[in-house]
């Protein structure tokens, strides 16, 4: 029997679907991401649990007229689906493929480009006023998750949203879970609507709930004050009630047709409306239902056995990483670890196990996570915020503010720090030597393998200073080069020579080390040095090297300005050193989405690409 | 007869005194913030709302063992004043004088150093989880303003606090005020709250709020389920409640004795209580009560009058700022701007006024309002945001991840950059080209003077992609030398000689001509070059600058790091080209409080200082 899903290949083709065959078309859908996932890989679990809310969605909403935002984006497949782009799954996430979030430029249906959390609702909100100011009709609606709701901006727009009053749908996703568990008071307040309240009834007067009746004021007067008295009747939504936006649910996230009818009549009202729907993580394929957060972002897998199919190829720098902190807290019983909703992408999982009352999730609020470091390193505590090199971006303010300024011992464990590959634009850590290294009273720090990641993290901790320390995602190497002790702001030479030296950081030390290879076979003399330190800067070392090599080349997976190289040529610039210096970094620009060996070698960093620019380097100018 | 205020000398002080001298003490207190800052100028309005809330804090709480965090800070005059620095307060703000927001340095009594708005429940989360943890028994308490609400970074603690129930107290001193008018979903409920609920009682059983009955249980059990017929009944509090913190409230803010019971039992309770305390802005001062928010943060004003003593010394850069954006809203009419909440402050205000539809103040949320700004673009207006530069800070990740990735054609006017003065390190502008200029896709400009940032802001307009303009704090100035057409990444000669090259940016333009003066006087050749763009810089100029000088000499109001300065060494270096280059900026560190001029002098970088500099560095080598 021929799919219903064939017969859906561009915007709205779904509403010419009929009603009763919805059921069979959601499950399509569901059968075509899991097979689709799990071949390319992608995200699983939030994808699964959206399928029925996206189907309503597109029946309620007009593509690409009305604007449709997806708070952080990797939940918009069933979206794709629907626009017409299902044929390109098979390209989900590759170089020059199909995108994982919502992208603008791949089609009008995606009003926004979403991919950090919590910024929907700010970006529905400017979207809906502008609607307003230029008199226009379009609807606007925006779909966040319970996890992204615990991020600080989401509540800023609310707060603006429920001010202002401008007309728009709000849909709130609650599926209990951010990537992991959700933690906090707003998921508690969740979970006591959801377990609460009964959900909102398909027969009943779904319209009504907007209509409000004069009931209530009567009802309030007869009441005597006393909150103590109302305490533990849980109205649902009064949280959104009490900060002006209109609230309508709970509502079973798997049943389309209610749905269909709550969004239209939300999207017809002359207000901010939240619906609150009720959905399922990972639902349709029980290995993902049973464990989300294993199956949020995924590498091909077996869907027999939900296990990965490609080789594991040696430990990451995040799992060294969490073994070493789990090491160092043994000892140091000052030691805390804090994740803004990421304990596996962390590695601080096995933290969490061994030290559960000196761990802390707060949940999706990076700016949070900074100064209750700051705040528990006051009161005596070593704190190590680990987080995503792209996510921390949101923290700068803090970590200036909040840790800089007062020269806290917060450690900030820096991970995807680099090109991350798939995820694309938005999740690449390819800023964060640039936002950090300028911040005074900040170390910057990037190790060249395991080995030194374990040894710089407990140096880092013995600085009793603010430290950021880098390091990439994937598998981490262990260099067989000697090591010499861990100085402050020192470089290590790993290889002393006279003709060109290669002044390399973090994972870049390995490509140094096989581009010395490369150029020795063409008799070149190549010095490697290990930087180690990007803020404060080994400026001994670099006297030395500008004394007896004809070339000097940096090199760092970053962006160009404001990065290691920039820093290397102004102090041989402002200090009158005479070199000949070239800054190998990546492009002043945002890096798209592919498989992160495919990105280094189109932008230049793998050895190969390298030694060609380092030998053209030398025989130029 | 003696005051009363004499007696308080040190922490703990105010133990000591009579009840019956409470009123008194608090007279005398607004009495002393009154002459003092009329004097010195300061934080006013805010100062002289707190006087019995933070008399009350220190009758309930001991110095220096319990921690006491005020949100922004700049409130707490009356806590210096009962900790032994009322001596000082003829230095407020002045270089080498008493500070003027909470300084760990400068007394043990200061928890926290605070400045930025909305980050005291995360670092009071912080020591109080650090206490739990080291097994102490401290107290902790925060006292946040209704306006610092609505910052995320707050909501964020919240629902942290709320959840992992950690003992302390939070004091919500609402004024209905942030700077200015408080606006929102949030604000809308604080009113509502305390329009609707009568104050808690004096005589009323305080202690047993915090008491839960199981009355309310039965209550809910008996009303049908029906969140219309509550909607209007306001719960005070349930707002928080719902989150997980206790709350206590509304209760009269200028009553010493009722908060300091209130306190007590706060503190006492085992669990996170937030006392909702309702105070009045500028109490005590006609002057600044009517209106507080021009008597926010004052200049040195006459007692009787009201009015500053100091002469007005010319139009300020805000002020030629607010009348551009005026103009050029009339002729285009997709011109929109947003405030964080400061529109006196950044002279949006007029705007307010005149395009009331196209204004935006979203309160104190600038990740919120980068991002409402992000949404306004893609619905095809061409928002502006105006913002203190370091509050833009906040919103480093909303700049790169919605705004520069999309290539949204957003305008930030970045008032305040450079050295601000008085308010010392949370408050000077001097990271901003560190933090914008490296980021891809913006384009960073700043002025030489008052006309040209009226070029320049029609000039950003018409780039359409993002664009950030950098200007001072104080008077512009209008320099007399003939103007270059505006050019994208084009610098401006004005000045063409052959031995010196003066390249400045912003502000130093104008000192960069008095620097020339100087000089010249000794017969230098000095070029000037107003560089106008920081990203992208004019390689072109440079090149040419490079060919027929001995000497380049960059010029910025910013850190070192990441500024101009390195770019343009950077640039000559990888380019190969051999130049003499002394950049000229701030040190890499924070900057204390001082008077602007003090401060400059200080760090090299007025005039006088300069030519001394840029003398020694052309001998020199």
């Amino acid at each position: 029997m021929k799919e219903i899903l064939e017969r859906i290949n561009q915007p709205n083709d779904i509403k010419k679907v009929n009603k009763k065959d919805y059921v069979q078309l959601a499950k399509e859908i569901r059968s075509f991401l899991i097979r689709s996932i799990s071949k390319t890989g992608g995200h699983l679990a939030s994808n699964l649990g959206v399928v029925e809310l996206t189907m309503a969605l597109h029946l309620a909403l007009n593509f690409p007229e009305d604007k449709l935002i997806f708070d952080v984006g990797h939940q918009a497949y069933t979206h794709k689906i629907l626009t017409g782009r299902r044929k390109e799954f098979d390209t989900l996430r590759a170089y020059e493929g199909l995108s994982g979030f919502p992208k603008r430029k791949e089609s009008d249906c995606d009003a926004f480009d979403t991919g950090h959390s919590s910024t929907s609702l700010s970006a529905a909100a400017g979207l809906a006023t502008a609607r307003d100011l230029a008199g226009k009709q379009y609807r606007v609606a925006a779909v966040i998750g319970d996890g992204a709701l615990s991020g600080g901006m989401a509540y800023e727009a609310l707060n603006h949203i429920g001010g202002s009053r401008s007309r728009m749908m709000i849909v709130l996703n609650d599926n209990n879970m951010s990537i992991s568990e959700n933690i906090g008071g707003m998921a508690a307040y969740l979970g006591k609507v959801r377990t609460n309240s009964k959900y909102m009834e398909f027969k009943g007067d779904l319209e009504q709930t907007l209509s409000k009746t004069k009931l209530g004021t009567k009802l309030a007067h007869g009441l005597k004050r006393s909150k103590d008295s109302l305490k533990h009747f849980i109205v649902p939504g009064m949280i959104f009630e009490d900060m002006g936006i209109t609230y309508m649910g709970p509502i079973d996230g798997h049943n389309i047709e209610l749905m269909v009818r709550a969004f239209k009549t939300a999207l017809a009202a002359n207000k901010p409306v939240l619906v609150h729907v009720v959905t399922e993580k990972g639902r349709g394929y029980d290995f993902a239902k049973e464990n989300p957060a294993a199956f949020h972002g995924v590498e091909p897998f077996d869907i027999k056995t939900g296990k990965g199919i490609q080789p594991v190829s040696g430990k990451s720098y995040t799992r060294v990483f969490s073994e070493a902190v789990c090491t160092l807290a043994k000892e140091n019983k000052k030691l805390a670890a804090i994740t803004a909703a990421m304990p596996q992408g962390t590695g601080l999982d096995e933290f969490a196990k061994r030290y559960p009352e000196r761990f802390f999730d707060v949940g999706i609020a990076e700016e949070h996570a900074v100064t209750f470091a700051a705040g528990l390193a006051v009161g005596g505590y070593q704190p190590i915020v680990a987080v995503y090199s792209t996510f921390l971006q949101r923290a700068y303010d803090q970590i200036v503010h909040d840790v800089c300024v007062g020269e806290l011992p917060v450690v900030f464990a820096v991970d995807r720090a680099g090109i991350v590959g798939n995820d694309g634009e938005t999740h690449q850590g390819i800023l964060d030597l640039s936002y950090l290294s300028h911040i005074p009273g900040m170390t910057v720090m990037a190790p060249r393998d395991a080995t030194e990641l374990k040894k710089m993290l407990a140096f880092a901790l013995k600085l009793k200073k603010p430290v950021a320390l880098r390091y990439p995602r994937g598998t981490a190497c262990d260099l067989k080069e000697n090591r010499a002790p861990l100085m402050y702001g020192k470089a290590e030479v790993l290889y002393k020579e006279n003709e060109i030296a290669l002044l390399a950081i973090g994972s870049m030390v390995e490509t140094a080390l096989k581009v010395k290879e490369l150029l020795q076979k063409e008799a070149y003399r190549v010095t490697v040095v290990n930087m180690r330190f990007v803020a404060p800067i080994d400026t001994d070392l670099l006297d030395e090297v500008a004394e007896n090599h004809r070339v000097i080349v940096t090199l760092e997976e970053n962006i160009a300005a404001g990065g290691l190289g920039e820093k290397v040529a102004a102090y041989y610039a402002e200090h009158g050193k005479k070199v000949r210096i070239n800054c190998i970094a990546l492009p002043d620009r945002y890096i798209e989405h592919g498989n992160a060996e495919v990105l280094r070698e189109k932008y230049g960093l793998s050895a190969e690409k390298i030694a060609i620019r380092v030998r053209a380097f030398y025989q130029g100018n």
